[in-house]
Parts: structure tokens; sequence; C-alpha cells
């Protein structure tokens, strides 16, 4: 399904006048969305390149932009990206393609401005926000290696997935209000578990990580007409990592009947660097094959998806003391993913449900098909019977206060420049005093 | 549980120079608050007064009510309710007092300042429109007599209540973008069903209402701190009717493993009048006996709930055609709810989820202990089994194209002067050609 048309944006001959250092995330072929602030200032809206950020309200009030985006100075003035997810997929990608333009290593018009230096700021400089207003946020579901690995474990009498599992992209909603950006310190949560005897209260002993890739939409059509999985990919704008953090311990207490409540709820942690379609374009490979057949509202020839590379590691208070690097637990590939973004899209708002420009859609935990690739502790550590050995032979069922994980992501493909997703990066606190 | 104390705000002897019919569901004692809209421009805050809207946003350009709420004039010149909601306890109360002495017959304040005109307009002129931009939205299942009447029809050879419904209250997140106001249309959805062999997509067969009390909150301490019970009341605004609206075919074939989705996520109604706990304050009884006791987190003398008398009615094409009158389908209470809103309040941040001004928790469908307070056409069905008559001996299993769906309730008390919910009320559109 490679689709070989010649896009500029993403041609590996381009350089831009803006330094980046090899390997990095951020080379001009990328340019990922998100928001920062100075020192406290309202957060703005930048562009990565290298180790800079280009800020497109500085860009935009110079009239640059016009072009490109109805409205472009009030879309860039703000604090988030909402109103340029609102502006639809022709502006995002007019946008990207004066932005490829002013970056280029040919291009002086910055410069000549005299906003070359304003408009760029040093990453290290600034704080990175979150990105998004979220209006709603659906969480899925979608790898058929983690689904089957947790209906072995919590059914092994069973069958391993749910009768519904290979029809439907399973999902359900989940709390926008603590989505927070990547670097946010996660708190451990409090909750109720099923305890010896009654229920009790308490810090869950039982926290976990989920490694997740998250996509941003755009306005849907008016209710309640749905998003066609034909057209979905129009409506999506780009995508980050995203670590759903979860406390197994509450989870096996509250889901059922009604589904993960509290489990969630209390932070989902959004890498700071949207990434758009285009930016994925060359990196683009087929779903793997669908049996039974999905039905048709779900059916389509441009049912793609991405070679995206991902890892998780950790980081623990001991390995931090002794200067180590983060030991690298899971090592997966956002490519064997069963349902794709269209057709998790489509199964979203096949119903008339609406769906707005700034909606946050998770995939569900990425595990593939050996033990290494298990996207989160519940399955690397089999519900914590057999712990993971990090750095210095520490070992780990579930997450200690003061660990740090830390989500990489990229895509690589000869003929093309690598690009990456950013890091995501958080660590566990303790729980509060009661 | 009565608390005695004497508030000038529901003295039944109060009058208000406003016409007030008799029954109506706002006198002056009640104040409700609702945003409506004159010939598509923005819509503007307003307090239910009788048959007529008090205009907010007049009220507060003339600096009325400066010392009632802080930024009062930008509180009230928005266009939903979600600032003042952030204002906090101490102004809604301020606000209350001071609009209810405005409105008080012995009171000319408005009149003297030449805006007893302009900040009146009558509810028939006017459409009421969605008063909040809702942050999260978690509906609960807080009926004993629902979870029991639904674990009967689905588990008969087992217990009927989940193993943790009398210790925590199971609750889950909803779609924020399609809760619409009272009087929008409600689309037939379509979606995926087990079918016979193989699933089918295709218009719902079993649509349903299902009758619950929804309440609106104020901003939560910051996180991780959550909101303790005996402190939750004063996080919460006030109450309105909801619908929400139910694809039992859907449900059944998607809500295993993780919850109800497209299910519910098409629409949802919320009426479009808030009433507040200041003015229930009257109606305060005690919450049914809890065994076991609650954990500590989730127990308090505070413990109270509302005596509000709900029905939902129905009425069909047929009816309509005749000139009939809504058949009363359901009469029940809100009192015999098991959990509190404060329980599931304080349950829902207990694990430091942040809160904010605009969320929406719907208590989940309100039946009663008999076979006619039973608040949906699943239980008052028995999941289709058992049709019920409506005027005419039309009968009724789920909902048919054409159907309105009618929600009242109101508070009564010897002493204290009737209050009401206003209605909730929707009709039932054919679904789209595919």
């Amino acid at each position: 399904v490679r689709r070989e048309t010649y896009d500029r944006t993403t041609d590996p001959a381009l350089r831009s006048w803006v330094q980046v250092p090899p390997g990095s995330d951020f080379p001009i072929q990328n340019l990922p969305y998100g928001t920062f602030t100075e020192a406290g200032n309202r957060p703005r809206i930048g562009i990565a390149i290298g180790e800079s950020i280009l800020a497109l309200d500085v860009a935009a009030e110079t009239g640059l932009l016009d072009d490109a985006c109805p409205d472009a100075r009030r879309v860039f003035a703000a604090s988030t990206l909402n109103a340029f997810l609102g502006s639809g997929r022709a502006a995002w990608r007019a946008v990207r393609e004066r932005i490829s333009t002013l970056l280029d290593a040919g291009d002086s018009t910055l410069r000549e401005r005299g906003i070359a230096g304003s408009a760029l700021v040093r990453q290290r400089d600034v704080l990175l926000t979150m990105p998004l207003a979220i209006g709603d946020f659906v969480d899925f579901y979608s790898s058929l290696d983690h689904a089957t690995n947790v209906g072995t474990m919590f059914r092994p009498d069973g069958e391993a997935l749910p009768p519904n599992w290979r029809s439907l992209p399973i999902g359900y909603h989940a709390r926008t209000a603590t989505v927070v950006c990547g670097g946010t310190p996660v708190v451990r949560p409090r909750g109720q578990t099923r305890g010896a005897g009654a229920p009790r209260y308490g810090p869950t002993r039982a926290l976990d990580f989920e490694l997740e890739l998250g996509f941003v939409s755009g306005d849907g059509p008016l209710p309640p007409a749905g998003i066609p999985v034909e057209r979905a990919r129009d409506h999506i704008f780009g995508v980050a990592l995203l670590n759903d953090w979860s406390a197994r311990d509450l989870q096996a207490w509250e889901a059922q009947p009604l589904g993960p409540f509290l489990a969630k709820s209390f932070a989902t942690s959004l890498a700071p660097w949207i990434v758009t379609l285009d930016a994925l374009q060359p990196f683009r490979v087929a779903t793997p094959p669908q049996a039974p057949p999905p039905l048709p509202y779900l059916a389509t020839a441009d049912d793609e998806t991405y070679d995206i590379s991902l890892t998780v590691a950790l980081l623990s208070n001991a390995m931090r003391a002794r200067g180590s690097e983060p030991a690298v637990v899971t090592r997966t590939n956002f490519r064997r993913m069963y349902w794709s973004m269209a057709q998790q899209l489509a199964h979203a708002s096949s119903n008339g449900a609406r769906v707005r420009a700034g909606d946050l859609f998770g995939s569900g935990t990425i595990s593939g098909a050996t033990p290494d690739a298990r996207g989160c502790l519940l399955e690397l550590t089999w519900n914590g019977q057999r712990p993971i050995a990090l750095a210095g032979a520490e070992p780990r069922t579930y997450l200690e206060d003061g660990d740090e994980v830390v989500m990489n992501g990229h895509c690589e493909r000869e003929g093309f420049v690598r690009i990456g997703l950013g890091e995501l990066r958080a660590r566990v606190l303790p729980a509060l005093d009661s």
C-alpha cells in the first residue's frame, strides 16, 4: 500500500537553515505541533525543528500564514491547537507546506523580515504544555496481542478474545480533565480494591503504564452523519505517544459491569508533540489481515497504518542514584495493531456521535507477538507473577514510587529521513497522606 | 435529617412582582439557571420565573450583582454557566439571595433602574439552549431497584447485583459532545448488533430512554486532592433531568468487556433548567440505609438526598394525531437512590481525578420498587418480552419513530411552595438513509 506520490515536504534532500543535530526526532521533514510557555507566560503554539521551536504566533502575525490558513493570526495566537484543528485538512496541509518552505535552507524570508531571532526559541528554555483542550477522549483496545494476553490471563479456561473483538474496535470513553502533558509527575492514586474479606481504600499496589499511540481529530460532519471510513483520514490531524496509566487492583474490583473508571481516570500522559499524518506518510504500511472481513461500514481499500517503532524504558530511584540510563523493557511496533485509526474513528461516529476538533483517541496498549514486545507491566510480569529485572537486577512487578517511565517512538525507511515522536517521560510520586 | 435552618429564599410567603401562574414549576422559591437565545443571537444566561426569564446579563451590567459575585459582569455576559459555576458556592448563594430580593414583590429596584422590561423575556419567545460546556460526563448506576432488575434479567441464575455494587457507586465516563438540550430531536442511531449468525449494522431495534437526574459541579480542589464526601455538597451547583438514550441491541453486543460506548454516545438530553441545591433544601431527606456500611471515604453524617417525584410519559404519532396527552409510563422518586450525589462525587475524585466547573454527573436510571416505577423500557417491558400499552391500547416494547419522551419532576412538602424541574421533552426521528 505504499503511496509513492512525491511530497516535497518529506523529500530526504530537504535541509533547514535551523541547525538539526544528527538523529534528531525533529528534522525539517517532521514539523510536529506543540505548545510551550516561557517564564509563566501564556502558552504559545510552535513547531519543533531540531532543538528549537518555531513560534507560529510570530510567523502568523507578520501575515506569512494568511494564504495557508483562514484567520491564521487568530488561530496561531491561541494557547491550544484547537482552532487550527478546526481549520481542516486543507489548512493543515497548506500550513505544513508553508512552514517547510520558510524553514528550508534556501529560504531567507524570516531573516529578511527580521523575525528569525524572535520566532525561534530553544526547547531547553521553555516548558512544553498540554497542546489541546480535549473535547472527548476515547480509548480503544485494538492490539490483538494485548487482548489475547489479557484474555488468556483472566479467562484461562475460556476464549482469549471477547466474542465481539474481531467484529468491532472495542472502545470506551475516558476522562479528559486528567490528561496531562508529558513531564508532569503522576501521583500514585488511592482507590478501592477487593481486599481480603472486605474492600479496602488506599494507595494502589499495582500501578502500571500502558504504551499507546493517541490520535487527534479535526471536526467531523454535523450529526447525525458519521465519518465514513474511507474519509476518516481526512479528519485525523496527527498522533502522539500516550501513557494510559492504570491501577490494576482498582480495575479488577471496579470494572464490571460498566468498564474501567477510577483505575484509569487519575492520569493519562500525552506527549507534547503532535506528529502529523503528512509527516508519517512515507511510513505507511498495510494493516494486518482481518478475519472475518469487517462489515462494510468498517471496510476500506484505504485501510493503512504506520510503521512506528516504539520503546518503553524504566528508570528507578536506585538506577538514577547510580547514574544509569533508563532500561528498555518493551520494544514493539504500531504496525501490528489490528484495527486502524480510520476504522476506530469511523466506528466511534457510526451511530451519529459528534466528533470535534481536539478529540483524542487512544489506540489501547500496543503489544507485539514476543514477550519483550508487551506494552504494559500487567503483560510483562503476567499480572505480577513473573517479575522482570531492571538494570542491576532490580526486580519489578508493578511501578514503584520514584520510577520514571520513558516512551519513545520513531519511523525509519530507506530513502527517507528518520523522524521521531519525541520523548514521553513521567515520574511516579508517592501517594498523598490520607 | 431535615435541616430546619430558616432560609429566606425558600420562605413560602415570598411572592414576586413577576406573574407566576398557580402550579408553575418556577415560583420565586425556585430560581433555576439556564441559557436562551432570541432569533439566532448569542445565548444568554437567565433565571426562570413563572413564564418569564430574568436575563442576568442585563441585571449584571447595571452593577446589581457586583457585590454577590466577583467579576459578575463578565460571568453573566457569557453564553454558558461555566464561569459562574467556577465562582464557587459563596457566589452561588449570594447571587441567589440577590435575585430573590430583586424579584420580591416588595422590591422595585429593576423598575427604578428602568430595566424591568429589558431584563424580562417571555419563555415562549426564546429557544432554550445547552447551558453548559461540559468538561467530563460521568454516568452512575445507583438505583438498587434498577440494578437488581437488570441483574435478574441478564443473570437469572446468578446474583442479581454485581459483587462491588454495594461497596462503591459504579460509574463510567460518557460522551460530552452529544449531550443536547431538551427539545432537540434525537435521530435513531445505527450501529452494530449481534445478528443471526454474523453481526449486522443498521438502525437500532431497541431504542430506549433512561430517566435520570444529572448534577452539575463547580471546580474541585487541585489534583491530586479529591473532594471529601462531607464537603462534596459544596461543589454541587444543582440538578436537572437527564434522558440517557440507549440502544439496547448495540449495548448487548458491544458492552463487554469495557462498558457501554456507541449504545449511549449518540445522544443524551439534558433539561434546560438547572435547579440549585439551595432551592431543593426544603426537600432534603435521608438516603436509604446502606449495608454494608460504606468505607470511611464514602461515609458521612451529612449524607442526604432529595424527595423529587418523577414521571416519564410517551406520546406516539397515533396519539398525537388523535390529540391525546402523553401517557405516563413511569412514576418514581429520586429519594430511593442507594448512592447519594455526595458519595458519587467523592468517589469520582477519590483517586485524585480533577473535577472542573461544568462537569456533569448522571444518577443512572431511577427506578422504584413497583413495576410502574421502572425508569426505562428495558425494565418496563422486561427486555421487550412484555409490551406495555399506551393510550388507545397501542403496544410498546421499545421506542418507535415519532415517539416523544416527556420527563417531569417536582418537589412538594407541606409548609413549602412546590417547585419543579421543568419539562424534558424530545422526539425520536427516523434513522438516516444509509
